[in-house]
């Protein structure tokens, strides 16, 4: 038997399910196997929770059996100490092919491939994903020239959308901890205080926990931009003080177990500007509006529409998407990257489907976050913080 | 002119050193272009500093005129905000192409390239980055048939090896940073603590920084295993309490505008077993010996080969390399993927040159880190920090 760790975040039939749920979908496709690189989609698989995802490893399962391991040789041991299977499913490269250009670890899942009779298999590979590199791709084909390779990007991805009883457990957690964050945000910040003095707080007060659950890292830090960096959505931070008649906004995630709860809200110094208020009471209503419209049955897009009508009917626009399917999640996002409440986006909403509802404006002089990440019940929609939905204003 | 940022890292002209000095190896690698997804190398070209590489973007750099910044259209704000080139050279793609299965963002960069002339050009791709997938260099290649194509992996990584005064200062940041993360650690950690709270408050004293000097994200979190978790390298953290009579190592970096500083020790409550403190002797040998071999002119094996030698003659043996180089860094590495300090990198030793020398021991119940981040300078070799160089034991 491995040895578990402490606590392991799911008992074994949990896995099994995952396991067949992906196995009918590698059915439909055709598919012997996949090569799974996707950190999510090996946590979410096997239970596999390291740091180790920038060298290049997968998880590879078949049509039988245990799923395999592969990776690093000094990372095997951290598959033994998190990963469901029997210790002779997890494989180790030797550490001469990592990082170097005159040999590359594909060589050696090749050689494990056709050892377990897929030389001539159809096998599935995540070709857009972060850790299966171009290069990776191009040296698994040249090393195994009879398979059939096939495009399995978001092929687990996708089966992670709807969520366990527990995995909804774990997010509960998640969205207690981002609640804790954004409550310590109001507490702390004051005019003059350096930014990374108050995110420093908010890693601190996430990593912490909240009602007694442990925070693990979020897949993406936190972004606290303030004036004009706020028009761009992605900055992080560096010591400016925090200014008054300025907004910040916080975009922020409470994690528990891999599992992610985002939330943005905008903090403003004094009296926000008419058009701060006259954006705040365009996305209040259009918020209205979306998760009115999320229940099963409907499409992502109803959602959208139903946003960008609310929104449109306000004077404002917004060209981006108004929200992503959340999860389970390792850097560099947070989000599930299959579902996407925009035009276009026809998979019809299930109970146990989870989103992050993103309705951020970035206006000329700043940016206006107020986020909700939601839960779809079987009637409609949960939201799963209590976090004040208007511009924290101090 | 753009719009920069309260506080830029670097002015105008030393991005042009780097550029200058890429020209060149482009030139000996008969290229046109390149195509340039590791944000690291964005960032070290021309300045660009945002958590947008969950999405496709590139930095490009032609034999002539500033590099062009490509991404997500939302994301042009923030290159306006921090890369150094004008505003006509930054480009956005629309927000459809966002993690959309029928429509892919290498569609839009390949118009981009033919655009600017470079249909028929010969064109580096960085085929082994995290974020140049397998999909993306397809899709590339598709739109762009008459294009030549190179692996230009590392081309870019290459000529951040040695550092400039500013990169230097930089790095000296973190390094006093990471002396205060081993501070703290020292100072807090007691038998019972949740291995969260201690980790809450070393991202919080990462980020809070030293000397006046703000604390940027570390790009990877850090890695904090006690007991039989410490067999294996690079898992996270929980709330499992420190105990009595375990071995914890913490494996953390330092970081100040995305310059790093990773230096690792091992703490133990009690009295250490014999075998640990073998280990440790070991250690503390081997690295003497190491570090004595770090001078200009000296090849990277040499280091190796003498930590090695001096490792086994204490009854040790280390099959992983002792090393790697160091610089400024994204997630999911620290590390800069050119040079390692092990058998066959012959690389020749210059001063400026920065390494994280990594002498990690695993043993059957537990794990010794003791590491020194270094500088190669005119005459030997450099400790970044002065951190005690034992076993911490409370």
């Amino acid at each position: 038997m491995p040895s578990a760790r402490t606590s392991p975040s799911f008992e074994t039939p949990e896995y099994l399910v995952r396991i067949a749920r992906t196995r009918a979908a590698m059915a439909e496709a055709g598919l012997d196997a996949i090569v799974v690189s996707d950190p999510s989609n090996m946590g979410w698989l096997t239970g596999y929770d390291g740091w180790s995802f920038y060298v290049h490893q997968a998880a590879v399962l078949t049509m039988e059996g245990e799923p395999l391991w592969w990776g690093r040789g000094m990372d095997r041991a951290g598959a033994l100490r998190t990963a469901f299977m029997e210790e002779d499913r997890l494989f180790g490269y030797a550490d001469s092919y990592v990082q170097n250009p005159d040999a590359h670890p594909m060589e050696d899942l090749a050689r494990l491939l056709a050892s377990h009779g897929l030389e001539r298999a159809r096998i599935g590979v995540e070709l857009d994903n972060y850790y299966y590199s171009a290069k990776a791709d191009a040296v698994l084909r040249k090393a195994l020239p009879e398979a059939r390779w096939e495009d399995a990007t978001g092929l687990v991805n996708w089966q992670r959308a709807v969520k366990s009883e527990l995995e909804i457990v774990y997010m509960r957690r998640a969205a207690a901890i981002v609640e804790a964050m954004h409550a310590r945000i109001l507490e702390l910040a004051e005019p003059g205080m350096a930014k990374n003095e108050l995110v420093a707080e908010i890693f601190a007060t996430g990593i912490r926990g909240a009602d007694g659950h442990w925070g693990d890292y979020p897949a993406i830090v936190p972004m606290a931009p303030s004036g004009l960096d706020a028009t761009a959505p992605h900055l992080t931070w560096d010591d400016t003080p925090l200014r008054p008649n300025e907004a910040t906004f916080f975009e922020i995630a409470g994690a528990h177990r891999r599992y992610h709860c985002p939330q943005s809200r905008t903090l403003f110094f004094g009296r926000p500007p008419d058009h701060y208020r006259a954006a705040e009471a365009a996305v209040g209503e259009a918020t209205e509006a979306a998760l009115a419209a999320i229940r099963p049955g409907a499409l992502c897009e109803d959602v959208a529409r139903a946003f960008n009508a609310a929104l449109r009917k306000a004077g404002f626009e917004k060209d981006s998407r108004a929200g992503y399917s959340i999860g389970l999640s390792y850097p560099p996002d947070w989000g599930e990257r299959t579902m996407s409440l925009r035009a276009g986006d026809r998979t019809v909403l299930e109970p146990g489907m989870a989103f992050h509802f993103m309705p951020a404006l970035w206006l000329e002089d700043g940016g206006i976050e107020i986020t909700e990440p939601v839960l779809v019940t079987g009637t409609g929609c949960e939201r799963l913080t209590g976090t004040p939905g208007n511009i924290y204003v101090k």
